[in-house]
């Protein structure tokens, strides 16, 4: 193997590779990342077993890199990752020594590393089933923004660890929830998508972090995994196989008291009265009527009050409690200038909603607590 | 008690006093902060025995608070510290509800909070002792940052955990040593000044981020403690009482090799060579002669070869090992464009300078290594 590669290019599908390494590995030679050296493509390679990502790159459109010598082999992916990103020199070149020890130089510098047979690291199965389409990269951002946080990160309930994707009839619902509370989105799409997935969340992140600003991304889906492809990457995810529960239904319909506040003033308050925790959590006390909502949370070492105005109010005047940092995580996703609280009653979830956009809703339950 | 406060000047004496704040003090009520309100004078007091910062608000420059009723009371210092950051408004109010209870407003945003009497908080010595003297800060941040890195992290032998300062003479003596390297800085100062003390650097880095941007500061130094007066606030910190080794014979005089560097470029090849450790420690083998030094670094899963041009070389060719790290706290110490590294052999310490700067010299010890 000899070849001599632009840093940045490398540098960039490196930093996308490993994404898919997971320092946890039973396996040594998924904490390295493999490379395939070809006359004209140099593949990375890398996976968790969970994830897995591989990214192509070729002289097609520019000169990146020129091979001497055809060869594979897999790289500890720290060590690779460090000596590409501190080498001071636009091009780099790797060289196979002596069996696995490679050398890899640019500018004044020269590293030597010991690295694994290619033979070593097992076979990852790219092969993409299902009928690919096409997606706007923004709106899977935008998507992602407004759901994944409402996901469980603990594992009691797997499935609650993913993000539910269900297309039919020309919508997408996409819902996440950890069962305290629900964020829901609804975007159109074509006529002919049909599937009902859960993608792990902690993987969504990665093809999120990993996705250039290219217009478009192409998905494919079949019943084990999901492909996300652009630009001379290919991702592909495992699927949570259990079944997400039907969360259509908890939307409250039945609609009591509605109350829409300045987004602003309504985070700041919240933001005054978080540190005070009872058990690691801040619950808040609304106070809601038609000119005011009154925030209070309390522990056994104090207490805090905050007061702000409200732009419209609708129903009784009444007060709900419910967690601090869900209000203020729903009121972020729904991110508007204004806010919509609407409610159903003290003891039964509320939604947060914002005038602007009814394509995303936020469901979060409320607290009981004591006086 | 009952007061009004400007929110800027209190946060700014709150920022100080948390530094004397330990998390895991055994004294309950030393995990507060005492005020004390006077007519004419605030006084804020924190401690954890071992430093204590006491700071005097008056109005005597311009208008920073106003009293209605008298009082002391100590407060916890997380809640405070969060309150008064975050309440929105350029006064803040302090008032008694009932006993310990008390109440803080200002914009929209009120709080309460369970206190303890000022009497739970133990009696703190502050009376200065000795002469005090004037001390350019700037001088005394540069000696910081040139020395105090250099002492022990571990408490095997507690009097290297501090810094040494010697005056006599007319001359200051400043020293920190791990026993693997030191940290040496000379300044002039008074002939009357006579004293021998040990700081421990913890406290040190203390009093380096309490200190305002004053032209001076006064210090005051007795066997026990040392205060350092400025602005309206007093630090005092107690000291390390075991004699600090003599280190002034460490400093070899008998040098054979001179090599004169880039700082850069000798900083920038050790970065680059930072990530290759053997038992957590990046171990360097500098092979110097009149054009260049060789700078490699290796262990089981690879090594690394760097080069840099020589700017000026004094003896023979020859080779010696260190910690990288240890090299690069001492160039950035030491804190020019040029750096020289001066041997006696391959087994003795070797020293780090600056031609325009002899006030400064870093000690290294080598290390053994074996091919």
């Amino acid at each position: 193997m000899n070849f001599k590669i632009s840093k940045k290019e490398l540098l960039d599908a490196l930093n996308k590779a490993v994404r898919a390494i997971s320092t946890t590995t039973p396996l040594p030679s998924l904490s390295g990342i493999k490379l395939e050296i070809k006359k004209d493509s140099i593949t990375l390679i890398s996976s968790d077993s969970n994830i897995s990502i591989k990214t192509v790159l070729t002289n097609n459109d520019k000169e990146v890199f020129t091979v001497q010598e055809e060869g594979d082999i897999v790289i500890d992916s720290r060590y690779i990752l460090e000596i590409v990103r501190k080498i001071d020199s636009d091009a780099i070149t790797f060289e196979t020594i002596d069996g696995t020890l490679i050398r890899i130089y640019g500018g004044n510098s020269e590293f030597k590393l010991n690295c694994m047979r290619a033979e070593e690291y097992p076979e990852i199965n790219f092969a993409v089933n299902g009928e690919p389409f096409k997606f706007e990269t923004e709106k899977f951002f935008d998507i992602i923004d407004e759901t994944a946080f409402a996901c469980s990160d603990k594992d009691t309930r797997p499935i609650l660890t993913g993000v539910n994707f269900k297309a039919e009839d020309g919508k997408l619902y996409v819902n996440a929830t950890d069962s305290y509370r629900l964020a829901s989105k609804t975007v159109d799409v074509d006529k002919d998508l049909d599937f009902n997935i859960t993608i792990p969340s902690v993987y969504l992140n990665d093809v999120y972090h990993s996705l250039s600003l290219e217009k478009e991304i192409e998905i494919a889906i079949d019943n084990q995994k999901i492909s996300f492809i652009f630009d001379d990457s290919l991702i592909q995810t495992r699927l949570l196989d259990d079944i997400f529960p039907d969360v259509s239904k908890l939307i409250p319909t039945n609609l009591l008291q509605k109350v829409t506040v300045k987004s602003r003033d309504l985070l700041n308050a919240l933001d005054r009265t978080s540190f005070i925790k009872s058990d690691g959590k801040n619950i808040v006390k609304l106070s809601i009527n038609e000119k005011e909502i009154d925030i209070t949370s309390s522990n056994q070492i104090g207490s805090s009050y905050e007061n702000i105005d409200v732009i419209s109010f609708e129903g009784q005047p009444f007060e709900i409690s419910c967690s601090g940092k869900y209000l203020v995580d729903a009121i972020k996703a729904v991110g508007s200038d204004e806010v919509t609280l609407s409610f159903s009653g003290e003891l039964k979830p509320f939604i947060v909603t914002n005038k602007e956009d009814d394509s995303i809703i936020q469901l979060i339950s409320p607290v009981r607590t004591y006086k």
